[in-house]
């Protein structure tokens, strides 16, 4: 048996790649839609994909499934579980709790495990080459290590009104249903930490049934209601384009038929597309973006972070320009299209070329926490926590107003033009592109607070939480 | 908890680097020589490395804890057990049976596990933040997935007599206690498939102690001597270099201080090498070799073979050229130096430009199936059959003889000079080795089978296997 | 003004950007197909290209003025001399002898220059700025370093009959005029040393036109007839694909719209082309191919002299499969669209890789010089030289025959099936190339001279000359 | 005759190769430290470096003789004219005026062409296998395209008074006796447009005799005095580290023995350097620098003059650090090394990274034109014009004060710290290190003037020559 664990760390995101080296037919589980990785894993191994599954509709990334398909030509395996609005809308070979099916020795049977979506499904593997007895069990966004699968993503994303607590109960029945594993059996979910699929994600790979019944809190909860409560509280804010992942993962996305490559536009070219409102999403680092940047550019910086705020503030339908250095395109690209964004127009290397030649550069004003002790009551001043809701009630610079950067657009009716707004956020990446959203909206009064809330207590000022405030 | 597997393919062999996110502390286990892996992601992940361990005295590779010790003052924690032979001869803090030791939340509990060697310790890992039952094991070489260490390396490769049923015994005990383990505890070791450090190791990463209960034979044993005949039973050939290693390894693996770069020589400085006789590497396919190389050159194929076959072929006191493109240079100095063959004294990235400059290349004949059957009873034909003893006694072409390739030059009394020698091996990667072994011994009459056994069966041709023999 | 010479090595080909840095106005002059090289010069110096020119319609390349014009919408510039047969058949501003236009203060006026072909002219420039006297004239393929252009390739290449007496008078009067030139003015002409379009191109980039009429053999001969003699005597065999480039770069070379970049095909991909009979040129060094082939490949390799080999043995129609590394394919592209070769249907990294999986590859016999030397009067052995018939007629082995490795498809009639056939050239590179092309018409019996006549004469063997034999 | 123009353009600096194809010797006139490339292109064209030669000991870049030398062992021959003061104190072969030697059928006639400096040679060229009329001379920096060296880099830069009229006047014989030589001769100089050798450099790479006769202002004024006056006039500042060159190059830099590789620092060994007062050369482009960068770090952008204002801001005893990214490293520590800077002690990649780690970034304040329109005359701010003095004196900035921005730190005397300084240039480039000078000596009312006078007067605002202050 041939395994292979495939992390994309910008996304938290697993899949994974088996194969029975006997017969050389491999299955890949939830593909993202850059399928080079596994096409190259498969010849290097000398294993055909033949088949492909996914455990759920994905709603933090576009499905590779069809792609790799049209790469392929291998057999898809999907759950038709879940009810009618829960169908796969393409063809499919149809899975269902209880089914079986074989990839060379290796046994896969499919369990039925809603609770995250109500279509979901596990595989529990056996290599029967060595034993009848399962290896294990990949669990997709049911069981993460240490936590389980957020049943409010439906709601909260989607808009779906009053199915969060629905899914939460039937998470406690499959949760039942996951103890009842042998202890040996080894746990691959589809999430690692960082992931907005569930809240407490553990940074090791992988876990076991017996490990998991031990220190997993949604393992030791026995009381159904007790158990609705505590997965339904404190789930972070999950973000804006899951609603569309949704959909499209469901109709079925587009295929690509190889990795697209945006072109690099002349300084020209990249004046004609300002002059005509294309959005420009500027990549570099936060120092950079502050030091200098076109006029109403976003600043979604090039980390590990790029995908999900990219998904945040970039429109399904606009197309838009990316400012970033030659050799790291083709990584953005890949970035962007695991979620869908595939109308990259173009991309421009070389801000201070830019610069230079049109000197119409913007830039961000900084702030640092001595200079910001003085302004904190002088009326004037806004403090403006981009982060969280649940990282703000944990902590936070006094008189600060909480408003999520993913949401600050639809907020802008409680940002003042005529006070000094100070944005921060944990160390400043989210505060910089909260600057720069605010002042593609036209304000001019917007400082960024350098370091965010570490510097503030590093430099030995108090942060309040909300706690001490009731308390008070 | 951080847990990163780091795998190097070449040796099949695993490290670990395991962190505790709270207090910024980490630990690596088993490290290689080339280091900057562990430095790169202790940097990513915001991890200092404080600590640094083996599971034993390897002989597989060098070790890299004193390199990494050089390059981030970590203490050095390592196994005093095994005897007065079996003590590490440099500065260290000294683990036993039962120690205990604590990497920020993260507590490690060792335990003595000898048979592979007598001083090999494992680490029984718990994370205390979570819970108080142990997560995971990292067994070295003690177990594999589906497998257990050989204990006759120290016999076999450093000709220590006698050792090999002692180390059986001990391997038993070991195991014994292994499986009181409870089942759900993670394994980790120090192999995967295709090391020579065990004999049938899975190509899984990891497994569970609960699995390893059902389905790997050495626990499945329960009567000492059938283990100890069972363990002893068709080890493959350790490579010559394991002998090396280990003594290499317990006096301490001189410092790099950084990774070295061969130069690259003009043709006259080459052809000044080869006048002197130095070594040649050909690091080419076997294609570009046959096709035309420099007298006297070994060809080892840069694939993931590399560091094993140089560890069979070069010697570990002379000075060596590598025949390979510019590109290349980096990945086969680091897949060298962790064997400790530190003594690239430069390379040549172009053999058509020699060939062109010098036309003085040698070539390789090559005979297809169709021809080969011809010849097999003509009298002036050997066929030298240069794979391992286990595999070919699984079955050969009728009439071939077995000299395994990393003892050929032991052997060349077995080899006329007055009949055609037509070398093959499974599908022509060894056979290209031992023929250059040959031709740079003085053989004239050297051709190699294309595609070896493989092509051998697919033509339809028959193979025989001892038993088949000894039945008729 | 800024000046810049790109030179194309593969063709031996010189472009040439001109800008006026006060009114940032540029020019290119005989652009080559691929145009990326002028953007980035352009757009580093702030010149914006806005006409593009050529000396004539060029047989060697194909040209990038259509390419160009589409990328920056410059103004094309083109000779309306030579007949109504030597009409550019596309939009352009036409120039005539005596045209004057001007590039910001750069004046460039038009001299008709025919005899290498009749519509030919050439610029001389003026830098108004600095002087009304002119700095330096761009004679593409009439005036060289030390020679001057041929006028037989229309009738050798392209089979029009009659035309090369009338070019090399047209030739005589057209260096008649240039001589009339100030002595100090620079010449830079459209070729280099290696070029097909003369016979006796020097190494140096420019010259002038008082050193050119000191050492230029055409500059030294006032009688016209003995000037005609000398020219047609002893031209090369122009390269069989300068037909096809006239054709094309005077109905205008369809448009590429950016770098077209081949497909990596799988080894199933490869071996479906394979079996449908797609052409596959091995850019692999000769000692490589020799080493291991697919059956029916031809050996293009890899170095200044592609593009041309390329043009050579390939049909403009046909489709074909690179073997090359993954790195070299953008550079091998470019060296193919260059000359129009632009069916490039995939590429295949590793001969091994399909060599373990298929194990049908075909070799090339060598020998070298010493075994040759016992099989030349055997009877059943032909030395076939591939070399030009100059090359040949200046010395080559006893008893070879020449055929130009170019038109051996042509005489497949005077090469035998029953003899050994040992082809040969100067150095190995051509005879790769030959034995490849007689190894895929079915030919059984080829083996290639080791090293060619270098080493022949290396070893202390005698060559003939034409002359010795005509003496004798 | 084989010939390449070699061309740095950072330094704007020529060197050149010339061989003889007949016999395989070739020579570098003037070789730059970093050799890699005469190596590279000798083993292309299979020419041996037999010879090395030098027009003069330089000022500007550190001489590469003695590196080639090191690793060619070829025949240094060196200009012993100019007097004791002016000896090469190394071995070397003597030339003087009148000097002959060959390189292979190449032969070189040295002539004494004093004015640049005292021992200035330069080389006039015949291509025997042609011609015994000369083909092309190399004039060092006496004579370049429009224009003659400066006599004046002894007493401005190494501060040897008196000097520069003597020069002057030698350099007014030196061109009279090249105004004797053939029109047609091509003159090959050793620097390009944007030296410091030279005041007005044309941009195109090489010229002849007859053209420069007619057009270089130095070839047109047959008296002395008034040639004298005019080659003396206007000259700009020569930056510092010329007499550290001077000197270098006359004793005979170190040899390097390879390329250096700096070390890539973790964030801890770079806070410790910081600690330890290390300088820091922030190689990013300015808008970065300006959002954020280590307190007291120069901002010198990787562009082409990094290394000409590497020259004028690092002292060459000490110790420093870049701020650079990996892939840039190699070609940064290259422009360090041509200038003789060595002394890189590691490089820092990711400035963002330290941000986060430590939030101790300094900004660069930004002013736009339309706000300094307003403070113009506030009474508190003082505009800092930091380009060279005839710069400035062609049109200014009402109010602005002129210091060159490589002599800031010699007149700290002359800037308030009381004042809003705004630093301006031409674009931003040098105010950004201006800048960045001031900040690392104290100074916390910097601003600076976003594109400099180029955005003042596109804005519409007029500027002031000192020849209208004149006038009025």
């Amino acid at each position: 048996m041939f395994f292979k664990h495939i992390y994309e760390k910008g996304l938290a995101q697993a899949s994974y790649l088996i194969g029975c080296q006997k017969t050389g037919e491999a299955i890949v589980i939830d593909p993202k839609r850059d399928i080079d990785e596994y096409l190259k894993i498969a010849e290097q191994e000398k294993l055909e994909i033949k088949y492909i599954t996914e455990t759920h509709i994905h709603a933090d990334f576009l499905s590779g499934s069809l792609e790799l398909q049209a790469s392929t030509n291998a057999e898809l395996l999907l759950s038709d579980e879940g009810g009618e609005d829960w169908q796969y809308q393409f063809p499919h070979t149809s899975l269902k709790d209880g089914s079986v099916f074989k990839v060379g020795n290796l046994k896969f049977e499919v369990l039925h495990t809603p609770g995250h979506t109500p279509e979901h499904i596990s595989f529990l593997l056996t290599d029967t080459a060595a034993s009848e007895i399962p290896i294990m069990i990949f669990t997709g966004d049911f069981v993460f290590v240490g936590d389980v699968g957020r049943p409010d993503l439906l709601e909260n994303a989607a808009g779906i009104i009053g199915t969060k607590e629905i899914g939460a109960k039937q998470m406690f029945q499959s949760v039942k249903r996951f103890k009842e594993l042998p202890d040996h059996v080894q746990v691959w979910p589809g999430h690692g930490a960082g992931s907005a699929c569930g809240k407490a994600l553990g940074a090791v790979p992988s876990s076991t049934v017996g490990y998991e019944k031990i220190v997993n809190w949604a393992m030791k909860i026995n009381d159904e209601n007790e158990f609705v409560d505590e997965l339904l509280a404190g789930q972070p804010e999950p973000p804006k384009y899951f609603a569309m992942m949704k959909k499209l993962n469901k109709i079925g996305p587009s295929i690509l038929g190889g990795m697209p490559h945006p072109a690099r536009l002349t300084l020209n070219q990249f004046k004609k597309a300002i002059n005509s409102n294309v959005k420009i999403i500027d990549t570099r680092d936060k120092l950079s973006f502050a030091g200098g940047h076109v006029c109403k550019s976003l600043n979604i910086q090039d980390n590990s972070a790029f995908s999900t705020w990219a998904g945040w503030l970039i429109d399904y339908e606009e197309d838009f320009i990316l400012v970033a250095p030659d050799h790291r395109i083709e990584e953005l690209t890949k970035a962007l299209i695991r979620i869908g964004l595939d109308n990259v127009s173009g991309y421009v290397p070389d801000m201070d070329a830019w610069a230079n030649a049109c000197h119409e550069t913007e830039t961000v004003n900084q702030i640092v926490v001595a200079d910001l002790v003085e302004k904190l009551n002088d009326g004037d001043t806004m403090i403006l926590d981009v982060r969280g809701i649940s990282e703000y009630n944990s902590g936070h610079i006094p008189g600060a107003i909480n408003l999520h950067v993913g949401y600050l657009e639809n907020n802008l009716d409680k940002i003042p033009h005529d006070k000094n707004v100070i944005v921060q956020c944990q160390s400043g990446d989210r505060s910089s592109i909260a600057a720069s959203v605010l002042l593609s909206n036209g304000y001019k009064n917007i400082t960024n607070l350098t370091g965010g809330i570490v510097a503030w207590t590093d430099f030995g000022q108090k942060i309040v939480s909300e706690q001490e405030v009731e308390m008070a």
